[in-house]
């Protein structure tokens, strides 16, 4: 019924934190790794390890930067069973000397977030990584505007150049329909032959967990979710709703809602996501989100009429 | 690129109904009623036609019943363009002697839902309504605990006896994932020869648009959706969703988020609806979501192991 191969990645910390600068308590950040380690999910992403040149430490929280010691007061004293950490690492953003071999670090996986245009800053990013130990994936970013030859050529790339697990498609801009999900894992699956593919969806027109399964049953093993959706604007793949699709026994769904109960929706007094339509026209029209979260931060945010007509001119 | 079968239809208050008894003032009524007809939605479903001995009037508010003279408060001076009106009747909760001749009546289309153990009962209704001039469809509820011989015959029976439009997949319980309603579709489309195939799905899962859109690829052509979603437990397809995702030019979305804007989002101070994990347990264990909404409505609401645990242990 299951296929062992699939693995979940929990990326709560890390997409949540573009809701609050990543400014997560370490209480926070401990009860979702707890529980991540209790469900038997595969990998928890706690953040990025980004560079304090790129972001200030004045304004962005921890979970932007993973420092090692952050990591441990999160990590000590609980049994990880089988859940190793991951950390993000944009290929823009990150710098090679910030990440330590990987024997000094609590970090198991880096993943490198990467625009098609920053293959070669992706490649050295990954290559690092796998270098000192890591394993590693390569997260193709904003995936529904790419497409045309330069797409072809990174995962070529990608494919040759770089020991990364899996190679994953990114609907960052939440654009993505099922058809589109097909054509995009087959496509991958022309170039990547050794690693495998994965899929990390957002939820701006409630397709991030259909397209999940979509991919799922195209043969991606790599799907992200997160603790009841938590992310950037209407929020990513709920974990929950994945655990409950997989048949594979190992996952335990009970740790996923107490922790949704206790830490993750009292969360919601001080952050908005989910469903809201300027993300769903934001969506729909294949923009990046950024519009539509600037209005739900205004005191129009209802006006839906004004919006639409804002984002259409935009695009004339 | 667009397939002009197609029919939408707008349930909003139909089945938003399910969350209020049915109590939305006229002049929320008539502002939905006129955004659907300026959008170009097929058909706007203004309620149920169930009868007033099954249905207490002193408890269920006017659209329970959708008497003649409540509609014309509604839909009176407003141009309908090409929007038809429909009202539903519940195969064991509805007369046929409530059905006034079509040609005396404000409602183009009755839909008749039913059981699979209610057949007879549901072709009665059917027959009554196209004998009277009306269009018609039925609508097979709970259908992801049906599947066994008496759906097969039930389905023979529609097609043979009846003059139904359209027969419908109901996932009532917002429990299918896409390769059932992909199974569902196809095992109705073995019967039905003469009429078209619909889908109805219910959000408990975020699932409701992407099983709308798997059912339009696999040749459903009558799809509903309701207002921001408006409707029992987790709510339907979003209208807004599927008009974003249809390319026929017909549809106009703009004054989907006007009313969106002024009239749905301020129910929300009254009536919830939405992604809540209890009504998410229910559906991924197949369950009627009554258990759900009670549950929403007591203390208890964010204990969301301690439900798991009465779910799961009520199932044993």
């Amino acid at each position: 019924m299951f296929r062992p191969e699939i693995k979940v990645v929990d990326c709560t910390i890390r997409d949540g934190g573009l809701t609050n600068d990543s400014h997560f308590t370490v209480e926070t950040v401990r009860a979702v790794y707890q529980a991540i380690c209790a469900s038997g999910v595969d990998y928890v992403e706690l953040g990025y390890r980004n560079s304090k040149e790129m972001f200030d430490p004045a304004q962005f929280g921890p979970w932007r930067f993973c420092d090692e010691d952050m990591l441990r007061k999160v990590t000590d004293g609980i049994d990880p069973r089988s859940t190793k950490v991951a950390v993000m690492q944009d290929a823009h953003k990150a710098v090679a000397e910030d990440v330590l071999p990987c024997d000094e670090s609590v970090v198991d996986m880096i993943r490198v977030a990467t625009y098609v245009k920053d293959v070669d800053k992706a490649i050295h990013l990954a290559r690092n990584a796998t270098d000192k130990g890591y394993e590693c994936t390569i997260n193709i970013m904003a995936i529904s505007v790419e497409g045309g030859p330069f797409l072809h050529e990174a995962l070529q790339q990608f494919e040759e150049e770089t020991d990364a697990l899996a190679i994953y498609v990114v609907d960052s801009f939440g654009a993505l329909y099922s058809e589109e999900i097909q054509f995009l894992v087959e496509t991958y699956k022309k170039y990547i032959k050794t690693k495998e593919v994965g899929v990390h969806a957002h939820n701006n027109q409630q397709l991030a967990f259909a397209n999940t399964i979509e991919g799922i049953i195209r043969e991606a093993n790599f799907v992200d979710g997160t603790l009841f959706g938590l992310g950037r604007g209407a929020g990513n793949c709920p974990l929950e709703l994945l655990l409950g699709f997989l048949k594979n026994p190992k996952f335990n769904i009970v740790p996923i809602l107490d922790v949704i109960s206790n830490v993750i929706l009292p969360l919601r007094k001080d952050i908005e996501w989910g469903y809201h339509i300027p993300y769903v026209l934001t969506g729909i029209l294949n923009q990046h989100p950024l519009a539509a979260m600037k209005w739900m931060t205004s005191d129009k945010k209802n006006d839906l009429v004004d919006f639409y007509n804002e984002l259409t001119e935009d695009a004339e």
